[in-house]
């Protein structure tokens, strides 16, 4: 029996569950949209989902054609010693963007700032389901979680809009290094330093 | 004699200086477009345009629909005492942002991060021609007024996508004067504190 590299069917059946998953995930967000709903958005089996995407998350990744899962990086970079969690987050955030899958992280960056939904959804995932989980794990207080991770939300999204949208320089061609150690501070600030 | 509160003709001109003005910005940068490059593609004598818009930099802002000037209230920002200049800029961009021309910066702001002209004009302008002059003569080392100002553009830009366009919240609706009390000091890090 001899395996085709195309598999028209499957591709297809695929397409119609990422279409019917970025309908879904727009209308009613992420927490909000079912892989059940989806399934039967697509007119195909739940089971089919699963066995296509694996995790809600991962099917989101897919239908937003994420180059990379935010969910096992961040975690990741967070941990470790604590002191230096800011840097490690920075150098995160740059070796993504750096690599051939930064043209497409910058791609669903700039749909995030210009439609709604993309806004939404970037909020709920790498905001709320993400960066607030991994900090709520890092600082003693966690009702400080949400508050914390605004304030790193708000220092990386600036980083990637100065480096990689308006593309201003000095930052734009700095060496990562250097970037981690100017602005890894300011972010670990964030992370647990003292707040009003 | 009746003065008319519309100026039909007088409109026309101003529209067409305008269109002039918004190519030749795109096309040539903030610094290379001039005054009498856009008359000349707008058919009229450059006087005309000083006498309707005064000069590039206020016609640039026409151009733009920018609801304020940046060129004099950034500068107003970074004057009095230093040690509260991060939070004095914090501050200025919550009072812009959160009133009602906060509508048309959203809105431009939007537009630079998906144009790439737009991109290059709020670069050139906000950051080139007003930040780095207000920030070299802030600090004693001159040399570091780029380097300084692009960190600082990076974390106004973040506040500014993570409050107004992404709307993470507790940021998004934080009132103005706790965001300059935690934003703020990390602003001035980048403004005067030690840098790698």
């Amino acid at each position: 029996m001899k395996r085709s590299g195309r598999r028209p069917g499957n591709q297809d059946t695929r397409a119609s569950i990422l279409e019917a998953a970025r309908q879904a995930f727009a209308e009613k967000g992420f927490d909000k949209a079912s892989i059940r709903a989806i399934a039967g958005d697509a007119g195909v089996d739940p089971a089919l989902v699963h066995h296509y995407f694996g995790t809600k998350e991962k099917l989101f990744l897919a239908a937003m054609n994420a180059p990379i899962n935010p969910a096992e990086l961040i975690p990741q970079a967070l941990s470790g010693p604590r002191e230096q969690a800011g840097e490690r987050l920075v150098r995160l955030v740059l070796s993504v963007w750096d690599s051939p899958a930064g043209a497409a992280a910058v791609a669903m960056f700039r749909s995030a700032l210009s439609n709604e939904w993309t806004a939404r959804l970037l909020r709920e995932f790498v905001v709320t389901q993400v960066l607030r989980r991994a900090i709520g794990e890092l600082i003693s207080d966690p009702e400080q979680a949400s508050l914390r991770s605004s304030l790193v939300a708000s220092q990386i999204a600036g980083l990637a809009v100065a480096r990689y949208v308006l593309k201003v320089e000095p930052l734009a061609s700095a060496d990562p290094e250097l970037i981690a150690a100017m602005i890894g501070p300011n972010v670990q600030r964030y992370l647990d330093g003292p707040l009003p």
